[in-house]
């Protein structure tokens, strides 16, 4: 999707929303008002931080972030009702897997009600960004890395958590479903690694092998283990899932794979239409033999797959309004979108009485 | 080694020098007086930068850097000579070093002539900040990274490459030798990732471990690699060296290992001393089996391990003024601080021709 470093503005403004042309939203990045931070010394914990201007903002040149890669950033969506809610989905998960991440990179962290209560802040003090319903949502960037300055040696004397939002749209253009290179060379994780908590280490390394895979006129790629080369891992960023009769399967949570979201509110979802998941090794010869195969993730929501292509052999599944993915992404986009009674406990709606 | 935020300051300043504690340099953060900074937009080269006070910069809160890991760092060392020259150490190796790693995480990056003008501008821009001679050096750092906004989609905007400088003293305190732990299960690269670049991804990855070495009193660890578990690779920031004879053998750089400068230098230093140099895998075996143990690097530069513990089992090697390491480390700090001629054309003489 092309980047939309400024706003797409539309000449018919008004008070609750921003001067954005809804209709061509894409996924990127949209520059919106405000923004959250806080900062934590070394050896103290996060206080409550603060609602400020979105802006660029003072780094040090020798911050642990840009000579070592500390960092790590989440991704959640907030939504606006028909009814004029607005709800977010599930923040406390991601406030739980920013809080694994930052054990494994040896940084301090905010509380899951630090957490969730800083999102609904930046949520608040962005409303006019949030696109009609139906029209897109707003994506909810938390980020949290070592701030301060750092050569060669511990401790880092300062972490920074950082939240922002942009207005989004569809993620994959593909309407008729994702086209997939399986990638036979390149590894995204390895066991002992980063792969199963939200580094950024885990991203750029990939990025030449995605904008290779898109060159070649794919719509992502689909990362095997490094263990073995044998066995499905995740897309760039999102989970998969294979369907085979009443057997819906993805991989095990085993470190290497990103513990998704959405990932599990679809296992839940899936089990409750009555198919048995299976969390588990799989081979990319079961992936090949199955009916159905399609993605999870906050910005793939659920997408159906219509073809992987592996070592030049393709091989394509069952896709449109029959699909189980098509079933599952109406489920829980009603959930998200709060069009239906959310009876999980998933969606946290925001009112005027969570600001400041 | 303890951080050092503050510069160590002495009562006695003068005009040649900063108002340090030669004395009291460990290796970590000191603010010196300047910086250089080049930027350069998605599609366009590196223009000539310019030298800058040291301060904090401005950053997009939505920076490649800050949320896909998008940089790479590099480490030199300027030296100041009894006869009063600055001299540095193969900064064109440097400079080729950060173009392969730029190309490998997909960002532009200066020429090898822009590379190590920045290098000469930033080391006499902050001239007094280099120690007297055998008080220490300054350890240059220069970066590359995304700074540009960018949410999911490509390509980065903006690009940044600055480069500043710290007084260091000696980066392992340990004087009669490291004791190594040999990492039995966390890895530090993997084939097809990005360890033979220096990505910033690379680091703080294996913090955790590094900290656990450190707290169990090993001075750092040695990792093996990802494929098979068994053979040695480096150390978290150094290489390896084994000497068995009349044989001296290192990893082979094949992707998964940093192509250190100082490595190659010793290489051809120890080729020149008569031993026969061999690039090879080693497993852990040949390195337990060996008579002696040095790992080189710009920080490190050579030095000497004394003991690695294998899975609780502790082996010792020689120490001391007749190893190699002794010698190897002598004949290359000869070089760098200009006590002999430099018949490799390793050396760069800095003068005030080369300013601005
Ligand atoms: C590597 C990776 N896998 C999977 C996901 C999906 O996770 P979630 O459903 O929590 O968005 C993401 C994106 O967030 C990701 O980056
Ligand atoms: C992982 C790693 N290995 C080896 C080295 C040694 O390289 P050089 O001799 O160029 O400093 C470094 C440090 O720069 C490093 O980070």
């Amino acid at each position: 999707m092309a980047p939309s470093a400024q706003p797409l503005t539309t000449s018919v403004p008004d008070e609750k929303y921003a001067n954005v042309k809804w209709e061509d939203l894409g996924f990127g990045f949209v520059r919106t008002d405000n923004m959250y931070v806080a900062k934590c010394k070394h050896g103290e914990n996060f206080q409550e931080g603060s609602i400020v201007p979105f802006a660029d903002f003072h780094i040090s040149p020798c911050a642990a972030v840009l000579h070592y890669g500390q960092g790590l950033y989440e991704g959640l969506k907030a939504y606006r009702t028909e009814d004029g809610r607005i709800i977010i989905f599930r923040p406390d998960q991601n406030g739980l897997r920013l809080q694994a991440g930052a054990d494994r990179l040896c940084m301090p962290y905010p509380s899951v009600d630090q957490f969730v209560s800083a999102i609904k802040q930046v949520v608040l003090a962005n409303k006019k960004w949030i696109p009609p319903p139906g029209k897109g949502t707003l994506y909810i960037r938390p980020i949290l890395f070592g701030s301060g300055p750092i050569l060669g040696s511990f401790p880092v004397p300062e972490y920074t958590f950082l939240v922002f939002a942009c207005p989004v749209g569809r993620y994959h253009k593909d309407n008729s479903g994702l086209n997939l290179k399986i990638e036979d060379k390149v590894r995204r994780a390895f066991p002992s690694g980063t792969g199963g908590v939200k580094s950024i280490t885990n991203y750029c390394p990939v990025w030449k092998t995605l904008a290779e895979a898109k060159a070649q006129g794919f719509s992502d790629v689909l990362f095997l283990d490094a263990a073995t080369g044998k066995n499905v891992e995740e897309l760039f960023a999102s989970n998969i899932f294979i369907v085979k009769g009443n057997v819906v399967s993805t991989p095990q949570i085993s470190g290497t794979i990103l513990p998704g979201v959405t990932r599990k509110s679809i296992i839940e979802l899936t089990r409750d239409f009555g198919y048995k998941v299976e969390e588990r090794v799989i081979p990319v010869e079961d992936l090949l033999d199955s009916e159905e195969v399609f993605c999870t993730g906050t910005a793939a929501i659920v997408t159906t797959i219509a073809s992987v292509t592996f070592k030049d052999k393709k091989s394509s599944f069952k896709t449109g309004e029959k699909s189980l993915a098509a079933k599952l992404f109406a489920t829980l986009t009603d959930i998200q979108m709060g069009r239906v009674e959310d009876t999980k406990g998933w969606t946290v709606e925001i009112d005027r009485s969570h600001q400041g």
